[in-house]
């Protein structure tokens, strides 16, 4: 696509983020007013959908010829396809947190022109932080340009991992994730992916890893860290694939190595 | 002490907190401009020192006969006695934070009259969220009256516990903590015991275990959890020494129970 296009489609995707923010601060005022943990967990689902619905409606009006991803399953049948552009949306990415927390979730959207990250939006919608990325022109924090990833060593790192993947599991040897956390200055878990990954691409966290991620879940942080020089793979070292879903380590240069030699 | 005394305390105690939480945040500016990682180590030294020493001058030239228990040792000997007005400060809980992040730290003070929890105050100051609590008039954050907790299971809990427990370790048997989070709705780490307990006692967190902490790590958490109801108590089930090392496990009612069950 033109400069132009991605210029207009830059526009639509922040102020669509930003009313669909609103939407979802809104709901709040209902979730306060529901005792039952039930009826929270629908309310979360009615929120998850028509959020979804509301990006997938103002998409199909202003680009007709784009296709929609999402973890709500209204958009497009890809089927692995990724010709075109793809818009890959996760409208609330941290579930359980948006329940329990009401912060530290957040609306997570990839726009995909042929299979390569065009464009990258994180907004952490409690903490009011976008973090957005174009390809080639650098990632961003609230318009702040984000400096390029630095090296460093695992033993000067804090890695976000969360506790399933230290404790016995079916998708990774968990004593090789304890390994990492001995070796490291500490670990972290914040409970969404997207910030997770938007952390890691603002230095917040020095790698994170974990080892089922969808698509929607990493389409937006992929083009983040790749603006900002982070290494990233599925934790047993090879490419990630977009419309699958994988196990993923984003790390820092240097450190995506040596926590891969534990790993492997 | 009366209740016109406490008032006053209160007051000082809030404004030397904000005076404290502009230091910290004005050497951000010092921070970023130092590149190895071994100087900024020395820079939160030196402001871990600076700030306990802040408040101590101000205590001192305020409250003459109050005592001062602090994380870098320039207060008072206290050992063991509990007599009397003791302030209780942690200058910066969550260092690495500090560091890391420049986020999630806080300044913590809990103050104690012959061993009974007072006032205690939890600044986490990037995100300027201030929780208080008084003896017997509850827990505010930001000035809003935080609920009494409501009890739950660990089912429907997500719970606060650093993956360094989880694996193998000199202090707990890692497998039981392995079961409580494999039984609950998930588990996050933020890295700061302080904001960790002001998670508790606001309703982010549902509980929140560790097995070291000092004094200065849960004096004021303690006097917050007290207020809305929260039970705390050591991770074998006994009471928490105010002035010792102690494991911690704050949880909801029932919850604790539940957890507690696991552990012993």
């Amino acid at each position: 696509m033109t400069n132009e296009e991605l210029m207009s489609i830059e526009k639509h995707l922040k102020t669509w983020t930003l009313e669909a923010a609103q939407l979802l601060k809104d709901s709040f005022q209902n979730t306060l007013t529901i005792t039952y943990k039930s009826h929270i967990a629908d309310l979360v689902t009615d929120m998850d959908k028509s959020i979804e619905k509301f990006f997938i409606t103002k998409i199909q009006q202003t680009f007709p010829d784009h296709k929609v991803l999402g973890e709500e399953g209204y958009g497009d049948e890809i089927k692995g396809n990724s010709k075109g552009v793809i818009w890959i949306i996760d409208p609330i990415d941290g579930t359980t947190n948006f329940i329990h927390q009401q912060a530290n979730f957040a609306i997570s959207v990839g726009i995909y022109e042929d299979g390569i990250g065009k464009l990258g939006l994180i907004y952490d919608v409690e903490g009011s932080n976008l973090y957005f990325a174009k390809e080639g022109e650098g990632a961003y924090l609230n318009g702040k340009k984000l400096p390029r990833l630095e090296e460093v060593t695992l033993s000067e790192s804090v890695v976000g991992v969360n506790a399933t993947w230290v404790s016995p599991n079916r998708r990774i040897n968990h004593e090789h994730v304890q390994q990492i956390i001995r070796k490291s200055r500490g670990s972290r878990s914040y409970g969404s992916a997207a910030i997770e990954l938007a952390y890691v691409a603002s230095g917040r966290l020095d790698a994170y890893m974990t080892l089922r991620l969808s698509p929607w879940d990493f389409a937006a942080g992929l083009i983040l860290l790749n603006e900002v020089g982070a290494i990233v793979s599925r934790t047993d070292g090879e490419p990630v694939q977009l419309l699958e879903q994988n196990s993923i380590l984003a790390a820092k240069p240097g450190l995506h190595k040596e926590m891969l030699d534990h790993l492997i």
